[in-house]
């Protein structure tokens, strides 16, 4: 399956769609920041259909942190709102299943365990805005240095539904204090992608005692005139669910997003199909 | 019951939460535009639990006729979310009842048919971007001549879920060409209240004959050099509920709006309760 196989670099010329085929193959099984430029990625949660109008009420009561882009039919692997052509059992290039909220596999393909009563669930995530972020440039420290964004959990409840709850988590990134307006303006573009902050400066505002001990991710450096700025971050449904232990939940791995067909400035998350 | 009623006039100075009250004890049963300025409108959809996740799935597929403001637990009259004690049994001035997608009755009041199945949801209603219309100077004709907006059925197939499919409803209202792009723009502000037109010009491009004779509410004047400007209608969802002929489903009647605490240009439509 996998004789031939593309690095991340081979990738970034290559169209949405073709990235994809070269995920679905098998040929890469890499994180997907930085490809198919200017095409929303998203956070992915499949769970059985009894959980899901619960799952749906949560995110629509919850937009900042789980910012709905799409919803399969039941059983369906296909999503042809956010791409031609996309098959969810294949397309992501890396999954995590897990088991009553235990992670049991990490996997490229989830074909063999699709079932027909799975609802697929895709959210906005992050690479939007901080692509935009980039375009206008405002620095985004952890892409500069090379890290993963550093995620906390936050004091903030989110309003439950079902048996989704808990506190919000959310990313940090040091803004010079100059362009903190900027980057609140920018962000706010995009609803679909976590929109405006959550909060801005003292971390003990919203319940985070250390900066550079996140709970997910890696710590970075706040320089001399740079304020920390939160958003709401695409983990905290991911959190939730796995504390709903549901009997099975399929989500990507961390980076492994899948991308979708529909344009990052596009009003809506819904392909034009004609 | 009604020993006391009151006007829409009397109602203009009131807070949400006090035309909601009037409304509760049913001293007004009238029509809501104007009402609460600044505060976002609804229209309403309470179908039972079993239709809830494709109607949801479907709202989500038609953000534009169908931006989802609310949603209630099932069985569960209350809103947190969208205000501060709302009862939706109760806190709409009127109510239609329809089963099997016949209308049955016309009521103030659901209290005595509401069922332990039911779930209620919101949808963002037109009155919010032709108050920002009206506020830029932007002039809305079927206002001006105290009629109600015209509505047509469009030739736009909306991307069905379960039972639920169909063709969108447009709104038109004649617009300056000068201030076209202006009107636009404002609207596109607006995603939880059908944000940006769904078409410009040329009704026969969206399957409309004859924009004098339209589907529901009035015919209004074009005068030279104006466009018709066409955007997605909340009737849409209303029209696609009927065909699908559920055994029961309870919507505003028109005009007579749900009346949330949210502000209309809140970046979510979820009420921050701290």
């Amino acid at each position: 399956m996998k004789d031939t196989t593309v690095s991340h670099s081979d990738l970034r010329k290559l169209s949405a769609e073709d990235v994809r085929a070269a995920i679905r193959t098998g040929s890469y099984t890499g994180h997907t920041a930085g490809l198919a430029a200017g095409k929303l990625q998203c956070n992915l949660a499949i769970i059985p259909e009894q959980f899901a109008l619960d799952f749906l009420r949560f995110c629509l009561r919850n937009p900042k942190p789980c910012p709905l882009v799409g919803v399969g039919d039941t059983g369906n692997p296909l999503l042809p709102t956010l791409g031609r052509d996309i098959d969810i059992r294949s397309d992501v290039s890396k999954y995590r299943v897990f088991e009553n909220g235990v992670m049991q596999a990490e996997v490229t393909d989830i074909a063999d365990i699709w079932q027909d009563d799975l609802v697929t669930v895709a959210l906005g995530c992050s690479f939007t805005f901080e692509n935009a972020l980039l375009r206008n440039g405002i620095p985004v420290r952890h892409i500069d240095s090379g890290k993963n964004v550093p995620m906390f959990r936050s004091n903030i409840d989110l309003v439950p539904a079902g048996p989704f709850a808990g506190q919000m988590v959310v990313t940090m990134r040091p803004i010079p204090e100059a362009q903190v307006e900027q980057a609140k303006s920018i962000s706010s573009r995009f609803p679909q992608a976590h929109g405006a902050p959550i909060a801005i400066g003292d971390p003990a505002n919203i319940g985070i005692a250390d900066l550079q001990q996140p709970d997910w991710g890696d710590a970075v450096t706040i320089n001399p005139g740079e304020v920390p700025v939160y958003w709401a971050c695409g983990v905290t449904p991911q959190n939730v669910l796995l504390d709903a232990k549901l009997p099975i939940c399929i989500t990507h791995s961390p980076g492994h997003m899948l991308i979708s067909d529909v344009a990052e400035d596009a009003e809506t998350t819904i392909l034009k199909t004609s």
